[in-house]
C-alpha cells in the first residue's frame, strides 16, 4: 500500500486526497486477516465497504493530510490515521441512516446500509467500522512512535464518543423531538459535538502527527474549531436556501421538523453572515499561527467549505 | 479513584472484582466533562449507565484482574483495561438485544435499553460506550508506558471486531436465517469470535500489563483460547439442559431456530465431554506455563465455568 499524492492547486489536490483516501480504504477492507483475527465473514465485510467506499469529498481526510503536510509528514502513515478518521465518520453515517434514527433510504443517490443489505447488517457494520478505526490508528504502521498512537487513538475516541458525535447526535434528536425553539447557544454547542468534534480532531491529529509545537497547535485548533463550526453553518444555509428554492417559502423542513439549526436560530441573513465570519476567524488562525504560504490550501479549503453548493 | 481488592478464596474474589469492576464504572460514567469533551448529555449517559452498571458476574474483567495479579500487577490502572473491557462486552450486549438483532425486551429481568429507553438511544448508548471503552484503555492512567496502552487498544480492536466478537454476531446471525445443519468446525469458528475473543482478550491484557514472557503469554493464551470455548459450550449445554427439564423434549428453543450451537452439532452427551475436556486443557496449560500454586484462581476459574447453573 503506497499512494503518492503530487503537490498542485485546491480542486486537484482535493481529489488527490480523496483518491488516495479510497485505495488506501479499499486496501485495509480486504478479506485477508490480521493477526488475531479468525475470519472477516464476507456479507459484513462488503457492506463495511459499502458504507466506506466510493463517497464523498473525503473533506476529513483532506484536513488531516493537508495540516500534517504542513510539517512534511506525509506516506502512508498519514493516510492510514485519515483513514481511521472517515471510517468513524462513515460509521456514524450508516448508524444515523437507520430507521429508529434519520430513516433515511438513500445516501448519495445510492440506497443506505440498511436498504442494501438489513437493518442487522447495517448495525454490525457501523459497530465493525467504529472499531477498525481503533485498530487502523493504533497499530504500528500508522506512526512509528507508540505514544503518538496513544495519543490520536484518545483524541479520535473522544472526537467521536459521548463528549462528541455520539453525544452531538442525541442532543440533535432529543432537539428535534422537543416542541420548544432551540437557543443559538444550544445549537451551536450540539453542532459542535455532531460535526465539529471530527472536523476539529482532523486538523489537530495532523498537527499531532507533524510535530506541531504549543503556539501552532493552538493556531490550528482554533482553526478547525471555526472551520467546523463554519462548515455546518454552511450546511444550514444551503438547506434553507435549497427549501427556498424547492419550495418558494422560506420556512423549510428543517424548520418544519423543529430540528435545530443555525439558520432557525438567527435567520438566514445573520446565518450567512455568520458563516463567512466563521471562515474569516479560520483563516485568521492561520495567519496568527505564522504559518505563511504554506498554509495557502488550508485558507482556501475554509473558502471552500462555505462556498461549497453541495 | 482507588479500589482495594483483598486476597480471598475464588467465589470472594470473583465478588470483590465485581464491585471494584462496577465502582470503578461508576466513576467513569459521570456527568463531569473530560479534557476534549463538550457536554455529556444527560439522557445518553444515563442509557450508557442502565446498560453497563449493575449487570453480571463481572467474568472478563475478573480474567483481566486475576491474570494481571499472577505478575503482580494490580491497582486503578488494571482496573481501568478491565472496565474498558467491560464496555466492550455491555455495548454489545445492547446491540445484539435491538429488534433488528435478538429483539429481546429482557436481560437479567430488567427491561433491555431500548425497551427502558428507545432504540435511537439505545443504538448511541452501545456506540458510545465502545468509544468510550477505547478511550479508557488509550489513557495515560491506565499504564505508564504508551507502548503497552497502544498494544493494549490494538488487541481490544480486533478482539472486538470484523474478525472477532462483530464478525462472530455477523456469521451466527446469518447461521440462524440458513436452513442447512452447522458443522461443528462452523460452530468452533463462530463462537471462538463471537464469545471466545473477548475471553482471550481478557486473559492476554492481564498477561500484556503483567509483562509476562514469551512461553507464559503462550501458556495463558492456550489458557484463554480454552476457557472461552468451554464457557460457551457450557452455555449450549445449559440452555438445552434447561429446554430439556422445562419442555420434557430433547429439541429446545435453540434448535427449533436452528442456532449453530455445539449441542446441536455433537449432542448434548458429547458436547458435555467436549466442555470438560476443554476445562482441563485450560488448567492444563497454566501447569506447562509454571505457574504453580499462584494460577490456583485462574484453574478454579475454569472449573467455575463449566460447573456454573447460569
Amino acid at each position: 500500500m503506497s499512494v503518492q499524492i503530487a503537490n498542485q492547486d485546491f480542486a486537484a489536490r482535493l481529489v488527490a486526497v480523496a483518491e488516495a483516501t479510497e485505495s488506501t480504504l479499499d486496501a485495509l477492507l480486504q478479506p485477508h486477516r490480521l493477526k488475531g483475527e479468525r475470519t472477516r465473514p464476507e456479507r459484513l465485510l462488503e457492506a463495511m465497504r459499502y458504507g466506506a467506499l466510493g463517497g464523498g469529498k473525503r473533506l476529513r481526510p483532506f484536513l488531516l493530510v493537508e495540516t500534517a503536510g504542513l510539517f512534511g509528514a506525509q506516506g502512508d502513515g498519514v493516510l492510514r490515521a485519515a483513514c481511521a478518521l472517515e471510517m468513524v465518520h462513515c460509521y456514524s453515517l450508516i448508524h444515523d441512516d437507520l430507521p429508529a434514527m434519520d430513516d433515511d433510504d438513500l445516501r448519495r443517490g445510492r440506497p443506505t446500509v440498511h436498504k442494501a443489505f438489513d437493518e442487522a447488517t447495517a448495525i454490525l457494520a457501523g459497530d465493525g467500522l467504529l472499531t477498525f478505526a481503533f485498530d487502523v490508528i493504533a497499530d504500528a504502521p500508522t506512526h512509528p512512535d507508540a505514544g503518538v498512537r496513544a495519543d490520536l487513538t484518545l483524541m479520535l475516541a473522544r472526537a467521536a464518543g459521548l463528549g462528541g458525535m455520539v453525544g452531538g447526535q442525541a442532543l440533535d434528536l432529543e432537539a428535534e423531538a422537543s416542541k420548544a425553539p432551540h437557543t443559538r447557544e444550544f445549537v451551536a454547542l450540539m453542532q459542535s459535538m455532531k460535526t465539529g468534534a471530527l472536523l476539529l480532531f482532523a486538523v489537530e491529529a495532523g498537527a499531532r502527527i507533524g510535530g506541531a509545537d504549543a503556539k501552532q497547535t493552538a493556531a490550528l485548533s482554533r482553526y478547525g474549531s471555526a472551520l467546523g463550526a463554519a462548515f455546518q453553518v454552511a450546511d444550514d444555509v444551503l438547506d434553507a436556501e435549497g427549501d427556498e428554492q424547492a419550495l418558494g417559502k422560506r420556512a423549510g423542513k428543517d424548520a418544519d421538523r423543529n430540528k435545530a439549526t443555525l439558520v432557525a436560530a438567527l435567520g438566514l441573513e445573520e446565518a450567512r453572515r455568520r458563516r463567512d465570519a466563521l471562515a474569516e476567524e479560520a483563516i485568521q488562525a492561520l495567519a496568527d499561527g505564522g504559518f505563511g504560504a504554506s498554509a495557502a490550501i488550508l485558507a482556501e479549503a475554509a473558502r471552500f467549505t462555505v462556498a461549497r453548493k453541495s
